[in-house]
């Protein structure tokens, strides 16, 4: 699972396939009723991605640890934290002393694209530094270690007034927070502060972070190893997939965080992780420390209505067509081929979660779960009279904005795709955005454009303009404004009307504002950046008129949106509260992309009736699976390691193989990718990178039944790293002994 | 698996995805060559379908039954054997005292399918008679019951002159098998005699039948549970399908066989089976009796390879095409949905079980398994002279009438699927064949055309006319004609040449021939039936004018065939002679359609790395893959006795649900569809149905780890029949307690 850059916001016409799932699904609801509840269990007691600050109230000895709290985490001293870091969206292990960094391939996957070109294709080839002089800088890439943390739950909530509207509620709450975190890097020269809220409308921490901005991949398995399987293994169980690579934190020679420079030097974590090369079996207690994404068991019925019926529906039948787009411009060219798979990979994943998850919402019947515990609760609330007065209304307040989200959804989605599919009005809508927001006071503006993120987000940008295509920039925005084109007469949007008036000319216009737009340009973008909003609109260009001509429409659609989030704070600040005191019990926050704590065990599970999946693959199912095509075209060396026999301390003493990749019924989500898989000692003993199909609805439930993660087995790293492709200096780095 | 009609025949240019799957399995080869043979265990010693004949040599309370030879069979007396029979192309079991059969669905559809209409679907609905008034004849079912078998090996090959050609040696033994069978009817009247090749060129066994003519359906569930789960599951477990139907056979009122009548009555078994209606578990002893139809393990890797290379890759081109069309034409009109449905499911039955061992044999390398043994053999008789002098040339004869199917095979393969594909072809090929065959003597005649056999032929064919649509024989005449125009020059048939010579055309001359012929007439192709072939040349029928021009390449292509065949008998009659010296131990000949004993046990299996498949499949199950869309549509009437928890009795004790469909690891083939899975007692605990998609290559080789086969469960069976669908007279003439 890759994790999303932000929320699927995609936008299309439903088409006939996804009416007839729907009505397939209406048909079962319908027929079934409430028989689909009875089958599955409700979210179970054991969920949880613990923050570090409830690490206290858990007793670890339970769940299977021979850790304590402090051996964890210990702000004040060395504990296990300081091995992990999140690299860009992902989980990273610090591995040996030297800033070697142990994660997934999907997350080196940028990396490792834009290092590739036509002649020295590394996806397919893999990649080996065989010295440090090799290591190749991968510019876009970021390491975030957590320093600490405290709560700033009161400070935050101190800036709110009763008469506030709700746009203003979340302005405050957001220039607040830039506040608390200005005065935090103040005092923490070098460290850089975020504030995160936990709860809704309730509690907000700020952590303190360093952040190492010199990263170099070090080594990846070809495609065909570190990816094996493709999108049709993508969220399945079995699994065999070798989804790791490593990579190195450099710092400047005074160990201060610095961007790439020959002179760097790696950096030295205050703590790495051992490695146990042992590996674990069924059973066995695990745990893993992350960075998950974002989880959505708070919010109500409703919202998870919204998301099955509308949004990931909608995802699913934009993401597919942007998809076979890019696999047609794909097939054509193998450099075009090379340039948009980070891109094409993304959007399958989320895609295909997509699908796992309104199936799995509508199985698992959780907005019939949620509506039943939330007509109790009511209940409890209507009970009292006090009770009444204060929260009586909080659930069909909350409802109602989810109502509002549920009519304009459609409408919105697409149009936010409009900018999102076609790359060039990604581009333009950046130049224009920052224009406009970086005229105003920094704590003003949009968190990309503050003078802290700025160079970095824009960065990013310039560097994907390098991946653009014209030819399939084309067929996407035609084929957006073709699917907003047949939206009613309310809903169309002035400035695109002449584009879209006539369906038969689409094509055309989209082939002439990319044609004539200089947006693909990196060179150009990078001098519209120094630009200020009257300055672009002398520009000539087409697209970038177009989106001065659209901007105060999606402005208009931000502000609604934050609104919306303003009033849901407040809302779901009340209904935790009363939640709270109907439960009598604590809970733990939605997971946020902060530091999370989450245990289990090694566990296989029953998708379906008379079908039991065992929790640990091998070898021979990479040699079964293995057809000689993608994705399941094993190299030859390692088909050459497998005759061998080649398998020594790394096989299973009961498989008879070396394993490739474990299940484990530990909580996650997207982010967890790349976290480190541990043993009851706290030694790495994989690495997590997916969950099986039945788990993509981990986002909105838990459940013990069919919540399973997956990693790859560290015998299988080690195993490719050294027997099959000669890195087995790296064992010796991480303090492997690799002898026969 | 449906029984297919004969050995499948397909023809067609391989396409391009075949191609495709062709290479990868080059590639594959290539790659990974000598492991996938390590994979795979080689034949397992337990498999067999053993005769009558060899009982007495099985240790049977090793292999888990309470029963005797002599309680299994006993020609002189009443034994378990009497209970079973023959429907067409299926097995069933008696299981009243009043003729009650229970079979498959599947086995029962043509009558289901010939008895529904627009108005009354039986096929969707399901069917019930209230009394017997009320079972419906189905006129092209007969029902065969095992009375005696004798040896004849010796009276058989007694004809066979060293001086005669191989066609000459096919027809001398066809011949006096015939003339063997006329004698021992003469000597049994009313029983039917046939002659069995048991093992090629060397022992022929005489079985002695009694035909029961006058068949009717009873009872069938909604093909929704009959056929649950369609061809997405068909092939596939876990299974959650009913396939289970009743008939009843009926006599003259004086117990002879007789067709239908209104006084007939119901044919009175010498022993029914009894119903155990409390099941099996896991790991409980099963044994099956039934007629499996063709396996090949006694063929050498040459002839499985002619299957794996070309037969059968060209069966999956050609039925997946004529398949689409049929799905096409059905998609139109209901009506014609209900006239394709039987011949399409036969096809589609046929073509996944082709995909299934094309597949199974690559990956279990069974080619090169027999390859490296038929080495061995040779090793074994090139190291005695006396032994060289007379075996030393048998493999490689045998393997030039291979390469010799090779080369022709695709060409063939076509050539007669232009009589198959076009069913207005195949009736006037049939008269026109008829008319040659039955000028001759009848024993000379071609089995169809014989006395004593040409009434049931030519009604099947007869009523197979019903079901004729023009449109649809248009477009897979014209596909067929297109893929023959495909040959080159030394192939081209020169009765089709002007039909072929321009591709642009074809689809015009399939038009006018299919439009200007009455062969799609029942009552011209009978009035066909009594004309001498000059009598058919005078007609004015275009169709029939090309069959008959076409006629004598077909007639050479059958006696090319005979040759062949007779070639083969000789040779592999020699090398059976051969092996048993060298493995010294004897052998239980191929499947050819008589009567068979085979046990084992319930096991589940594992079809794949880290995937376990249980064998007991539950009512669960059918309600999680419950869509509402076909072929997952539960009907409304299983839901809510579902919802009524209404298991009562059939309840299983440990899975707490209503079992489905069991699996074991007895060793069968088509024809077994329809056997009784019967307890360590010889009581009736399933009807089997269907075998795993791993276990498709039980034709060529049986493996212990996954030749599992499939059964409904007696519990599903009684509880649909009486819970469901109130028919619980018929758990009580079964003798089965049905109370609360």
């Amino acid at each position: 699972m890759l994790s999303a850059a932000g929320v699927a916001t995609a936008a299309a016409c439903v088409n006939q396939r996804l009416r007839r799932e729907t009505t397939m699904r209406l048909m079962v609801i319908l027929l079934v009723g409430g028989i689909l509840a009875v089958l599955t269990q409700s979210v179970a007691a054991d969920d949880g991605m613990f923050p570090m600050s409830e690490l206290s109230r858990l007793n670890l000895r339970e769940r299977g640890l021979d850790l304590t709290a402090e051996e964890l985490f210990n702000p004040s001293g060395v504990s296990l934290v300081d091995g992990i870091c999140r690299v860009n969206g992902c989980t990273g292990s610090f591995v040996s002393a030297n800033g070697l960094i142990i994660t997934n391939h999907h997350c080196a996957f940028g990396a490792i694209q834009k290092a590739s070109t036509r002649e020295r294709d590394l996806l397919q080839e893999g990649f080996r530094a065989a010295s440090r002089a090799e290591e190749i800088p991968a510019p876009d890439y970021q390491v975030r270690i957590t320093e600490d943390y405290q709560d700033v739950s009161e400070q935050v909530l101190s800036v709110i007034a009763a008469e506030m509207s709700f746009l203003e509620r979340t302005r405050a709450v957001d220039r607040r927070c830039r506040e608390l975190e200005q005065e935090a890097e103040k005092q923490h020269p070098g460290l850089r502060a975020e504030v995160s809220e936990m709860f809704p409308g309730r509690t907000y921490v700020l952590f303190l972070y360093t952040y190492l901005k010199d990263v170099r991949l070090v080594f990846a398995p070809p495609v065909s190893v570190g990816n094996f399987g493709g999108e049709i293994d993508n969220w399945e169980w079995p699994r065999h997939t070798g989804d790791f690579s490593f990579m190195r934190a450099y710092t400047a020679p005074d160990g201060s965080s610095a961007t790439y420079a020959e002179e760097n030097i790696p950096y030295r974590p205050r703590r790495h992780l051992q490695v146990a090369a042992e590996g674990v079996d069924e059973g066995d207690a695990v745990f893993l420390l992350g960075y998950p994404g974002r989880t959505s068991r708070h919010r109500t019925a409703e919202f998870v209505r919204y998301e099955r019926d509308i949004r990931l529906p909608l995802t699913v039948e934009l993401y597919s067509w942007q998809i076979s787009e890019m696999e047609r411009a794909a097939a054509e060219d193998r450099e075009v081929a090379i340039r948009v798979a980070s891109r094409m990979r993304s959007l399958a994943n989320v895609e295909k979660r997509s699908r796992g998850q309104v199936l799995g919402l509508t199985r698992a019947g959780i907005v019939e779960q949620r509506s039943a515990r939330e007509a109790e609760l009511q209940k409890y609330i209507d009970a009292d009279a006090s009770r009444r007065q204060k929260y009586g209304t909080v659930l069909s307040e909350i409802n109602g904005v989810y109502a509002e989200m549920t009519a304009a959804g459609p409408w919105e989605i697409h149009f936010q795709q409009l900018r999102q599919a076609c790359q060039a009005m990604s581009y333009g809508f950046y130049v224009v955005d920052a224009a406009a927001e970086r005229a105003k006071a920094d704590l003003e503006r949009e968190e990309s454009y503050q003078d802290r993120n700025f160079e970095q987000t824009s960065g990013r940008m310039l560097l994907s303009i390098r991946d653009w295509n014209r030819r399939l920039d084309i067929t996407l925005l035609s084929g957006i404004l073709e699917r907003l084109g047949q939206f009613p007469e309310s809903r169309k949007i002035p400035a695109l009307q002449r584009l879209t008036e006539n369906a038969s000319l689409i094509g055309q216009h989209a082939e002439s504002l990319l044609t004539a737009t200089s947006l693909g340009d990196a060179e150009f973008v990078r001098a519209c950046l120094e630009k200020s909003s009257e300055e672009l609109a002398a520009l000539d260009d087409p697209l970038l008129h177009l989106l001065i001509e659209l901007y105060p429409q999606y402005v208009q659609m931000r502000d609604q949106q934050k609104a919306q989030d303003g009033q849901l704070d407040r809302l779901y600040g009340s209904l935790l509260e009363v939640k709270e005191q109907f439960l009598a019990e604590a809970f733990v926050p939605d997971a946020n992309a902060t530091l999370r704590l989450t245990t289990g065990r090694v566990r296989g599970y029953s998708p379906a009736d008379a079908v039991i999946r065992t929790p640990i693959s091998t070898l021979r199912g990479v040699i079964e699976k293995t057809t000689g095509a993608a994705p399941f075209n094993t190299p030859d060396a390692v088909l050459k390691a497998w005759q061998a026999d080649d398998s020594g301390q790394f096989r299973h003493p009961r498989l008879g193989q070396v394993p490739v990749a474990i299940l484990y019924d530990t909580d996650t989500t997207g982010g967890n990718s790349g976290s480190p898989v541990l043993n009851r000692r706290g030694e790495l003993v994989g690495v997590n990178f997916d969950r099986c199909f039945e788990a993509t609805i981990n986002d909105f439930a838990w459940n013990t039944d069919y919540s399973r993660s997956i990693g790859v087995d560290i015998r299988y790293v080690l195993w490719i790293t050294s027997r099959v492709y000669g890195a087995g200096y790296l064992l010796q780095e991480m303090g492997v002994d690799s002898a026969e």
